[in-house]
């Protein structure tokens, strides 16, 4: 038999995180605080997040130790698996090689643990009794659940309302562990209340629930923010999966020519294409590629501005790829991608040309998604598929060039959660979304004016 | 830190399945032709399995090569981690030492596919061109679909309609790898339609199930039944569990004192179980301990009898533990365990005192689900349940005695298509069924006569 993956044991647990503004071209625009307009300070963010923390996203220091703490319960489920899609590659006819890493094998199906277990540590350490966060298609809420439970805190999860109906078993998930949870908007912040105001049926949006649970953290003085995404510290957790991908790719003798994850955050490309980055950056010749979807295009369609993260005005102010704080995406069942924004770290290395984005349509995803389903036996979760799809475009290039090639892409998480998506699917109830050009540019028309 | 896991690569797959028909104390009774009374022959199997598998039912051989096509399926996720619940032992304050083999990381998320993989490939090597199959709680199903997607085959799933309806998921998923799934009883077949005249709510069981697959099957030239648990051949094909676990178990260098499965059918416990007892009978001190639903407990309450395999008599009549093929077991959660009757195999070696046995309602197996959950955060199948619960039982017996121990489960599924009945849980809406004590003995009054 032919080998298929490639597994490392505790033992081969990366020791370190690393953290890319080390090492970027160009350092980043400072965030600005809202209410001041001017940059913001490490006391600005202590409201909202421990000390730890603030450090690990402002801090230059390249790797950062991985506390002993959160390694034991990393070696939970990691190293993950990187996998060869030797089967993909049969049914695609293609000369390329397809290798991905399998980060659904966590508890909560994901890679979001891979930040959720530092962040629940780090506050944890800090004294705080309870997070309060937001979550899109369901993956980071219960991430977060997990590793507040693992940490003995109390968790309140804001979920978008379109996914919190979309996905029933997540809040079952949520409360498994010992979390609460409310669909966003809800009655219980002022954010949420406007938004029920303004319309009892919204749908809500990342930018609402982050807003939501923003507002419940800096009203609560026990109680921390937490972002499963786009900040600097999220994007840096999640390089473990690059840096066991390196490993692994090395122990097969591959090196990649593409590196291929989905975006609508960040956090899960980045962390399998940092690593590979700091070594672009070192002279490796190497391909980055993010796969956003095309209804929610915030790279390939958006401004590099500063804009809002949240709604309602009450996280900082970032430069970001944007397509304004105030579009609400359309209801794609990748609900984990439907963000208006792009991490800072991730927008800046697309300006400086280390990171190529594609933006592809939901029923291109999902056929490519039955395809790796039927192929390689997961069922990837509706984000992942965005990254599954980037793979097969690449692959099928490949075969057209006839051309040998090596492509990395990151399996963000399986789809047991998101079944309902792929009955919509089936049943045919499935569309595209046109790019919403008249909505954007309204957005777009209202973003803050920072003079720095 | 501590090291939690042994995990082994694609190298270390193991390459035979064990045949315990090779060293049992007392061979098994024959199987009896339901229409004649007689002792079954391979030739009046040949009508719903191909031969390749009759001779694995039926063979003394003690090892069987495993098939290349074979393992190059399971390399996808075999060989599973061995993990220690460090973090349980913790909160249970146990000087014993718990060990789990993880089946959950399987593609259809349970250990079932160790089984359906290698049936789909024979059947395809035979010609066959669809499967006819049952399912409980769905795991099965799940299993059937993707290995006779991986053959290219096709399968009709006929799933027992409590278990339907309580995890709409598991038909989407099932959907998802291209099968085709009906709620049993159905209208497809004249058991089906039989049952639904006699009560068109029936819940349904495993047996009745069992009845409309067979019937498709004999029925269909290009058709073969395929069984998920209870078959010699079966019990057989999930020994890769238990020779992967004395592989890593003997890395770390330990010993358990006790193997714990949960039993429905039997097939789970009987692979992690056998290679143990095969130990065990060349001298090595091991308890072997199965747990059932005491709400369905074949072994415990049971008699050992020929009986039918299937409500209506198309399955052979073998001997076993059984409470009767007219019984029709309570509604509990743990779908996969509600058959009346059990493995062969497995029921012989408790005969012969090689497996101890108990029973233990479902309220306790959810607590310690929970817990479990809570504690490792992996959130186990309500059949799997039942063995965290028995392990949990023996650290807590250790514990009361101070003496080390070490126990060794087979966490066989996770439960993310089980989550409605966590809802119903927390929800308070669960209880214990009492034994029905006298729906078994008007059950057992029905057994057949057999005199060979």
């Amino acid at each position: 038999m032919q080998q298929v993956k490639v597994v490392l044991g505790d033992a081969d647990l990366p020791r370190q995180w690393y953290n890319i503004q080390a090492d970027m071209p160009t350092p980043l625009d400072p965030p600005i605080h809202p209410g001041t307009g001017q940059p913001i300070g490490p006391a600005d963010l202590a409201a909202i997040f421990p000390m730890a923390l603030i450090e690990q996203e402002m801090s230059p220091k390249q790797f950062w130790e991985i506390p002993d703490e959160v390694l034991q319960i990393y070696a939970l489920w990691r190293p993950t698996p990187l996998q060869r899609a030797l089967r993909l590659e049969k049914v695609l006819g293609t000369p390329a090689r397809i290798y991905f890493k399998n980060e659904s094998v966590s508890p909560a199906g994901s890679h979001k643990p891979n930040t959720s277990i530092p962040q629940a540590f780090y506050n944890q350490q800090a004294g705080i009794k309870r997070i309060a966060t937001e979550t899109g298609a369901g993956q980071w809420g219960s991430a977060m659940s997990l590793a507040t439970n693992l940490f003995g805190l109390k968790c309140t999860v804001y979920m978008v309302r379109v996914s919190y109906d979309q996905k029933p078993y997540r809040k079952s998930m949520i409360n498994t562990w010992g979390a609460t949870i409310y669909p966003s908007p809800s009655p219980e912040t002022n954010a949420g209340r406007a938004a029920l105001a303004a319309d009892p049926n919204s749908p809500g949006s990342l930018g609402l629930a982050i807003s939501e649970a923003v507002e419940d953290a800096a009203t609560h003085d026990d109680t921390n923010y937490s972002l499963g995404s786009v900040l600097n510290h999220v994007c840096m957790h999640q390089t473990v999966i690059g840096e066991e991908a390196l490993k692994q790719m090395k122990m097969l003798g591959e090196w990649p020519d593409v590196v291929i994850g989905c975006i609508g955050g960040g956090s899960n490309f980045a962390g399998i294409a940092f690593p590979y980055i700091r070594e672009k950056i070192a002279g490796k010749a190497v391909r980055i590629l993010a796969v956003e979807p095309a209804s929610c295009p915030s790279v390939t369609k958006g401004v590099y501005a500063y804009d809002y993260g949240d709604t309602a005005h009450m996280a900082p102010i970032i430069k970001m790829h944007t397509l304004g704080h105030t579009f609400m995406p359309p209801g794609i069942h990748a609900g984990g991608l439907r963000y208006h924004g792009m991490a800072p770290l991730v927008s800046r290395l697309v300006q400086d040309q280390l990171i190529e984005a594609v933006a592809i349509h939901q029923m291109e995803c999902f056929e490519a998604g039955v395809l790796f389903a039927r192929s390689e036996g997961i069922i990837p979760a509706p984000e992942s598929t965005h990254a599954i799809r980037g793979a097969i475009d690449e692959a099928l290039k490949a075969k057209e060039e006839g051309k040998e090639k090596v492509i990395l892409f990151n399996l963000s998480g399986h789809g047991h959660f998101d079944m309902s998506a792929y009955d919509a699917y089936f049943a045919g109830q499935l569309s595209n979304f046109a790019y919403p050009q008249a909505m954007v540019d309204a957005a777009l028309s209202k973003l803050p004016q920072v003079k720095l």
